[in-house]
């Protein structure tokens, strides 16, 4: 269908900020957004805001119109909550409206504030995203849940402890140079599997951070870039979205993610390509796991290979197939409502050539982002082309 | 633009049901909106699902899947948080989802759970709509500040404590008859006058009450509704949505919802009518005040004359614009998160001719709903015609 150029993006440092809330947080993104763009507040038609756990960590719910008035926007504006892929799906939402016709500027992204909680209040909070009947109840956490897939993918394709920590060290190490991420260090393996342990096989290095941050793009038709002389270079042209069973004790498998292979089978065909086009990618890497499930779900490595990938260089800055160049959420940081534009904003810029790791990949014409919610009982799954 | 027919609603009834989750109620909503329809969960394309407060009521968010699974249905699915519009703005979205031509059947709708709480914690919960930082810090609920507009508008404009007590009065009596409702009983002036204050000038019977329940709608294309002989009898033609400050204390004025003038105005351009049209309304009454507001923000009432119209008889069964037939939130009930879709269901109930109350409106073509969030910090307005 239509592509929606991205006129403009923009993210905060991801991180330590806890004394900032979800509406300042997005207010910068979106300012920075709007500065990248050479847009106002005035030209924004309607927002999409994704937020996950402000209720809990800001006593703030319906922080849709609290976001647009942080980023000076008077328009209809809806708050996103799909867990972990809130602004995915707001940054979907905003595509489908923009190919509505009837509008030609979106604000889409979102925020989160996570750290002015304790890591307990945290945990019981992102737990929120499980199923309350059956998952909480059994007292699982998602680092709980996610080691649950991990150990069945040992036991049915194989793949080590090291392989784990092989996609956190090229995460951190895509990092280092990276501005805006949390963790600016480079690890090694021996630092993962030395870590102390979270949840068996995971360790410390295993899992992305409890991190507060904001993200924001501009979604413009084309008719609209065109008028203004915007000159997009990139452009959303794909988009999917699905999801599954809330509990893991629900699903078919606890090693594939059909609600990511749905989603990305609608990408590819709303963006008419396929697996093979796709020259770069950001994937939602909460747990080492989640990123090796993430390739096989967009159809980029076959059921059980994906997690010897990092091992053998071939999604690392210099491999065929990099991916989470920004540093993905390990090493960037993952405020959990702001991660989905976070990935839009990131890859826009890679695809650019104005991002730190743009060099690592200069020829990229597409890219694709996956934006998982929960155990990826819901995801988002964006395809992104340079258009000029 | 694009007309999209409502092909079956569904509503559970409203009232104390504690027991069941957000889920079971919209499982049943759904089910009765598919039976409405005649299409099966296999038919849905798209979910919209409003829920306010699951995360507080519940330990539950991440629900859009969850609302899914419980409705049978394995497709995308989003839930949408615009405070009590939330379920509102679900079904702006899909209308404008079918509007893309990419899909045939969304799925709307939305459920609360509330009565699990105590009306502390209910109210506590509740206050996540208003500003945290300013708002709620300073103590305010929702009984207050709405009944801070309340006596600013008698200030401004006149009206008795009698004429907000009519408005209760009406909306039970159009309740009394409704198996769906929460409170089907007749009230007099005497009774609300007299019951116990909440906040001046608001007594028990001014305010909505805590409520579960779960609502759904069908949503689909006229291709789709005429490929398979669905003959659906109302369709919405417009929608709109915007949004305000949250805060009451940064609004222009106390006693006007620009909010929603913004999204009525946008409603009715887009079905191309005006207020001189509608023949029937539902509108957002969480306290008595609110319909009076509600009234003159869609264009129906002058500023400052809608305080009268319940007291004139002009808005009840046997008046010139019947507002609220179904009750209203005030005794239908307000499970929050329901409250938008409800209004859907139980107008096109009442244009379809098959509500208990279809007679008061009996050659009625255009109906428009108007649910607010907050002090109506976010508005949603859509206008229903009649099309077989």
């Amino acid at each position: 269908m239509e592509r929606v150029p991205i006129a403009g993006v923009g993210m905060t440092k991801f991180g330590k900020q806890g004394q900032r809330t979800s509406r300042e947080l997005f207010g910068e993104a979106a300012g920075k957004a709007f500065e990248d763009a050479g847009l106002s507040p005035d030209d924004v038609d309607e927002v999409f805001f994704g937020n996950f756990m402000g209720e809990l960590a800001e006593q703030q719910g319906h922080s849709g119109p609290l976001a647009a008035d942080a980023a000076g926007v008077t328009a209809p504006a809806t708050r996103i909550e799909s867990a972990c892929a809130s602004s995915g799906a707001a940054v979907r939402h905003g595509v489908n409206r923009i190919r509505n016709g009837d509008v030609d500027v979106v604000l889409v992204g979102g925020a989160e504030r996570m750290t002015n909680l304790s890591t307990a209040e945290g945990t019981a909070g992102l737990a929120a995203a499980a199923d309350a009947l059956w998952e909480i109840k059994s007292g699982i956490t998602f680092p709980g849940a996610y080691s649950l897939m991990a150990n069945r993918y040992f036991h049915e394709h194989g793949g080590s402890r090291e392989d784990l920590a092989e996609i956190a060290v090229k995460n951190h190490e895509h990092a280092v140079e990276n501005e805006l991420a949390q963790f600016q260090r480079a690890i090694t393996v021996e630092d993962v599997v030395e870590a102390p342990t979270v949840c068996s096989p995971f360790g410390l290095y295993d899992c992305s951070p409890m991190s507060d941050g904001g993200s924001a793009a501009l979604l413009v038709s084309e008719e609209f870039a065109e008028d203004h002389g915007l000159g997009p270079e990139v452009a959303i042209t794909g988009t999917g979205q699905n999801g599954d069973r809330l509990a893991l004790q629900d699903r078919v498998s606890m090693t594939r993610t059909p609600a990511a292979e749905r989603a990305a089978e609608q990408a590819y065909e709303d963006a008419g390509i396929g697996p093979d086009d796709i020259d770069v990618a950001e994937v939602h890497d909460c747990f080492t796991i989640a990123e090796a499930l993430a390739l096989e779900a967009l159809g980029l490595y076959e059921e059980g290979e994906a997690i010897h990938a990092a091992t053998n260089g071939e999604t690392s800055a210099g491999g065929e197939l990099p991916v989470n160049l920004s540093g993905g959420l390990k090493a960037k940081g993952h405020p959990v409502g702001a991660t989905g534009g976070a990935q839009i904003s990131e890859l826009t810029k890679i695809l650019r050539g104005d991002h730190v790791n743009s060099d690592a990949v200069s020829d990229a014409e597409v890219g694709i982002t996956h934006n998982a919610g929960g155990t990826v009982a819901s995801c988002v799954v964006n395809v992104l082309e340079v258009i000029a």
